[in-house]
């Protein structure tokens, strides 16, 4: 078995910016080699892409499927595929990959249509291969520290969960003035019927599910759009109550001024209180009940071997947002490896997989579902 | 006239925390002297909290009907009242100042119940004397210089208003440990219907009307006790729609550990955003949209008149707390004396009135309705 | 006995900056009142003055000294004086309170000179009166915390005192613009010899030696004075050498772009560090070793009966500056009331006296000494 | 010619920090590929860290000699080599790859003696092949925004340059614990003469003179070694005067419990201020004289092209360390390639060279020689 995996990718052609974040991120750790690629939807800008990747010429096609169908039947074909298009196509493209036993790395939300997530999810349970969703901030540092904390019990029962996901890059109609990314991320066909929702409102929900360990019974959702002609909601509020009893708010925008990326996670318990901003994602700050606040510094004093896994420089030399996603990517490849090897996956590893994706887009339309009621409560599917 | 208002006062004998913030208030500008008091519920505890602030015998009370009917009479009786008592005491006592022309300073929510609220609204429509409601929040200088950008259109059309007020001080039962404080805010007797969306979420409600110029329209709210045996909310999310189609949340909270004293407000329209931080209230952050965000300083660069007013000294000197809620006693003097002058008062004032405390008391009747009808929409009185 | 301490002011009219603070911090606990005034160098600005603040006008002076002369003999004259002139005023007005037996409360630095100084001292001495020299920083609450903190061995042996104290205001020759502040503090006749060092330099190096109660035995400056034509140093980069062995560096500027009231305090021990920020006040950063930095805060968990001594309301509801120039205040009322009483002092009492502007003289001493000598390292005397 | 540039690495075996950061700087952009290594000083280990990082057998080398002797001669030879030993093995490494043509990335400082730094410096220039010195701190997009700022006039004449490195992982005597990376750091014979001063010191140095572009003219250091029985110095602290008139302070630490990796630059000129925290790469505060300070974020409003050009991902997404580190490696790749063509290298290239390496050495000595003369004021060599 090589040193690293081979690796296609489907989307992320010139132009697209999640795809340069997986690359970056399968790289990093030396645990990836992008060896094919089906980059883009017309044949030249796929050539083209493949080509500035430094991909030779029989790996670069056309479309997805006939990927698929090469890989598998090459001895050297790729062992995994990182889908990085609009929402609408990964179910499509994730079908192919999986039933040919290609381990599947896919981009949120699972896919455009809650039709669609029935389809993969079952083609992901007929399938050898895994599928690993690329929630990237479940696989920050401090986020497992977090995580680890709460299951440990140093909060006591939880009660409350905010979380928050503001920016500011949609406040104007961007995708009137042909940016490509906005273009896609509000357009039905496209990207469901999700907007901001969509696009960061999963990675808020998934993010407060995967560090409380809680799951949303009900929500109440107001979803709306402020900028005039927009198609999708680029604002919603959303209430929360947890199973068990916790309660919570999720606010996520893209037309907040002055917010860039500002995912924000609050969780508080009988016994202390959490915050984790992503935008200072080295910082933890944890207050026990009736105690200082401590500023808990990545791989630095108190953390424990979650967060070390995780860490590859000593505290105060910041890691971001790349190293996050390439996190991810690390426990992708030592999942695929142990399904390789036909052993059991380390118990460590906790990347999230198609019933995380479900459940987003669970959220998704119960969003849209309460929205329409005029925000009345709403079970989760 | 004398160079300093004459002030008595009802409530805040030993034990009580704003009675104390109410004098120093009174005091930092040398605009008011205390000369009067009924400052506790039983004769000795009257006349021992009198005596400790220096009062003399004659002026002190066992009750406040009494005050009110001798200070009437007296030559040099007192000129205003501050009243610091709990809730349902706030209407029976500025009664009695009011119809006896004696101007009222009265802490918030306006009172227990709205029928009381509506008692005390024709109380001061009836009488003379000004009513102030000690909003204290809204006379920090940054929050009034948030105010004139918002008016004078430097955010353009807003489209959010999110506001919290988190405390983490009941996340047990104090009110079982025979903390004062704590035992009248959780008793609905004397608090009224609302427990921290009454104490706190006033405060964030008319802060956020009080800058954005902003009035709900309807709100949806699910309010909750987390502490067992709890009589009145500890903890309320609620989602508001704005006349003029802003939204925004508000969340009030006494159980998020780690958060002390954290009212924070985000206002954000088509061309820029605002975030202040009451902890850090001597900054304000401005962002334009496509431009840097700004650290705006108290009294620093780029401020104007209204944070001129109210600074006494320059930037990097922090002013607080006791300095904001003095500066809507100083309000409350200019006030007064245009008043007895006969003349209009300044057009700089804005300090908050029985208006306000009536939108307070409908906005905690909403809540409360909105609650129990399972967090529908409901709209404001 | 009254309620009150009767106080007189020296300085401190219209126009002037610390004769208002001083006001305000004599006032906020309600300790002082203030009786008479020589307020200004001019009989009418004196009287206008005088009148302002509501002063009868017998009890407005021309000059200090027939200030001094007639309230001593009044049956209500001052019990106290606050001296708020520029530094070469200091000394005598000082004097001639304290060979009457009035207590002086006074501004820093000590005197203009050395001479002055130490003629000062010997009348301090002399007199059964007090002395209080307002290094107001050291009665910020954190500060106590930490000055109790170290006292404690919770830093175990220090190391490392690193203090600055960054402005901007006399980044631009001011003094030529006609700035009052500035003219005085920029005149080598009126501040002594010391700029920055004497104005701001003095702060910081009391500040660290309050803290850290260690004592610099020799320190090596390098002054510099950045704008054309100023008289006065306007930055000061010094290094220190404490006895036992510490050392440190002081910065002080008042040229530095961007920094307002810049005062910062880090102490490194063996076993921890601290860091206070005077623009946050109410925050103090401790860091036991090996372990998470901790965020303790104004009166709350975690502090003692230092901080709490100091603290009005609770955490969370900023303090700032004025409050801490009244805790001095405090301090000067209770040790006044002592005196009067014949008995000892509360042994909680820490306020600066004479030999520590002693200190801040040979402080300035030995940075003029230093620098003058290309930087050497010289002794404190 | 291949996509990418075959590198080869001497040091950087397990249990090493900066090898392994090299390593992924190397790897992030996909501009290097590691083909070869000389990574330990014994042969075993050599052999285990080279198969652990999937070597082929053929080019793990014993000796770095070794390597340069065979690699040259190779067709598919490495073109580069990453040297990241300790500092006394610097200048003999580096020797054996510049005289046959392959350039060198070589960590800081440059040598441990002055000695071998201008036998280095001598070997560069007879040499073709680059010399790149990883300053890595150069090369953070926020740090290379503000060198244009400043050599744009953006911040007016400079006055004040203050820098700092503080931590404190040395704070006990680890060298003692048998932590390797403490171990050849407080070793004159693996280090030089200077501990913090070179380890850390010589970073603060560079990076003050990259910004500012301001070199220093003279200096007076005082030195010390805080913990019982160590080496080198642990603490610093140095004056500056640079050349033009500018003055400064740099103050490095690794004794300062709480710091973690502690570098802040902090420069002001007559119309500017700026300051930048490693810590908090992603933002560079800027206040321009008489204005609010703005917070400039990475890639974001206000940034121009030397940010955007070191930036992946949109401003929010924080970037940190290792992307910086990875930044100085793609201007290495720029470099190299222009070399390897014969053209001129971009002129938007400003990686440290061997100069720069000399420049820090000198400020080595110059440190050395000032402690040793107590301080005395000495001339950059």
């Amino acid at each position: 078995m090589s040193h690293r995996i081979r690796l296609g990718m489907v989307g992320g052609g010139s132009g697209a910016f999640i795809g340069g974040v997986h690359r970056i991120a399968a790289r990093l750790d030396d645990r990836f080699e992008l060896r094919a690629g089906a980059l883009a939807s017309t044949p030249e800008r796929a050539r083209e892409s493949g080509a500035a990747l430094g991909l030779p010429a029989d790996r670069v096609y056309d479309d997805f499927k006939a990927m698929a169908i090469r890989e598998a039947r090459l001895k050297d074909g790729i062992e995994a595929v990182a889908i990085v298009t609009p929402n609408h196509m990964h179910y499509p493209a994730a079908r192919e990959f999986l039933k040919r036993g290609i381990h599947v790395i896919c981009d949120k939300p699972l896919t455009a249509t809650m039709a669609d997530a029935k389809k993969l999810a079952r083609a992901a349970e007929q399938s050898d291969a895994l599928f690993i969703l690329t929630h990237n901030y479940t696989a920050y540092p401090m986020i497992r520290h977090a995580r680890a904390m709460v299951a440990g019990g140093e909060l006591g029962a939880l009660r409350l969960v905010q979380v928050e996901y503001a920016q500011d890059w949609l406040a104007e109609p961007m995708e009137e003035k042909g940016l490509k990314q906005a273009g896609w991320r509000t357009d039905p066909a496209q990207s469901g019927g999700g907007g901001s929702i969509g696009d960061i409102g999963t990675h808020a929900f998934n993010l407060a599910g995967f560090v409380s360990g809680l799951s949303v019974d009900a929500l109440a959702a107001d979803l709306h759009s402020f900028v005039p002609g927009r198609r999708l909601d680029d604002n919603a509020h959303v209430m929360l109550r947890y199973a068990g009893g916790a309660r919570g708010t999720l606010w996520c925008s893209q037309v907040a001024v002055g917010c860039e990326n500002g995912l924000r996670l609050r969780i508080y318990g009988e016994m202390g209180g959490l915050e984790w901003p992503q935008e200072e994602p080295n910082h933890l700050w944890f207050t026990p009940l009736g105690e200082p606040t401590r500023r808990i510094t990545r791989n630095g004093p108190g953390t424990g071997p979650e967060a070390a896994r995780f860490s590859r420089i000593p505290p105060g030399h910041p890691e971001g947002y790349l190293e996050g996603f390439a996190n991810l990517y690390g426990e992708a490849a030592e999942a695929i490896r142990a399904a390789q090897a036909g052993t059991a996956p380390p118990p460590e590893l906790h990347y999230p997989g198609v019933q995380d994706g479900m459940a987003g887009m669970a959220f998704i339309d119960a969003c849209l579902r309460s929205s329409k009621r005029d925000g009345a409560w709403v079970k989760l599917a």
